[in-house]
């Protein structure tokens, strides 16, 4: 999993099946001095997470596994809000 | 799943097993700030989308499932076509 | 997997299905000449490592493969604390 | 998946189950400007791809499918031979 | 998969479950200019592979098929024992 910051929203009508109804956010992955590191991953999100909270993303078949009765195609999904982390940053 | 822009198309005639009737097209992922990065990604498309729209791809087993009673070796699917998208952007 | 240093934790309240009771630990890999590299992996850990500690980290469906028989959707685990490691690294 | 060019091969007598006659191709995968990024990738071929040519390599457990019934380890397949492709290349 | 080097080994006594008995080995992967690329990865080795020689390394849900009877949370194996390879590196 990595923890990012949600930076946005985005739509689409035209898609695949098990696509619908969910709720995709961007999220921004941040290495340990908080710069912005890596592509906007597209998550799907069903506990409410929104823009400017950090996030914990779990990808892979991990993430799916929360759809597992359904066809849906999905590698990427927000699995908690950050209340409150703690980091130890080495300065070089 | 990632956002990007479809960028082109590739043909094989040669191939594996379940590679058939598929269309494959070429994804150049972008970053926060609109910026190439990473590798293009060759998905394959059932949904339609075409060169030069943004479009969301699903990667790894989680885009295999849409494929589930074929044998079929494809680890990237265009799973949205982007109607709109809200992206906020630090300037630092 | 990869070996990386523990740097710290992350809480969360509002969370997804099967997230519940699982430490969750950053974990920030290192190069071969001990330069932090990548972005730091969100690891949930059942065998007591510590910040500061050195650990052995896998990902995707094997780290799941612990929670086998729940909706878990974790995609990175602690798999072992390390005690030493030998590494020859050439300077060039 | 990803395009990359067959640049070479790689041989191994002392091997896991599984890995026994399998031709191992390595691919280069280039970016959308066609320089060479990130690492070579080992990939199973068992389509005939020869040396200088552009193939298609599928990843991880969808790759993995081909071998579905043994105990086989691969995780990149080359799933086609490039007959063409179109890419639009943005310049800034 | 990928072909790096074995830089070393890695040594814990507090592990998961499935990780008993396992040889943890470091491999560093090269790119095709044999410059040291990514990160270290430690992965399982069960034939005999030793410090200094380049190896094959499969990784994912595909790399833990070996132990498919098994809970072992293992992401990385190693594959084969390079004999030799053959590359064609392009000088720009």
């Amino acid at each position: 999993m990595f923890m990012g910051k949600v930076i946005g929203s985005v739509w689409s009508t035209q898609k695949e099946t098990g696509m619908e109804n969910l709720k995709l956010l961007l999220v921004q992955p941040f290495d340990a001095n908080d710069r912005a590191i890596n592509n906007v991953v597209v998550a799907a999100d069903r506990i409410g997470a929104g823009v400017g909270e950090r996030v914990i993303v779990a990808q892979g078949s991990p993430a799916r596994i929360l759809f597992d009765q359904k066809v849906t195609p999905v590698d990427a999904v927000v699995v908690g809000i950050v209340d409150s982390y703690e980091m130890i940053v080495e300065t070089s």
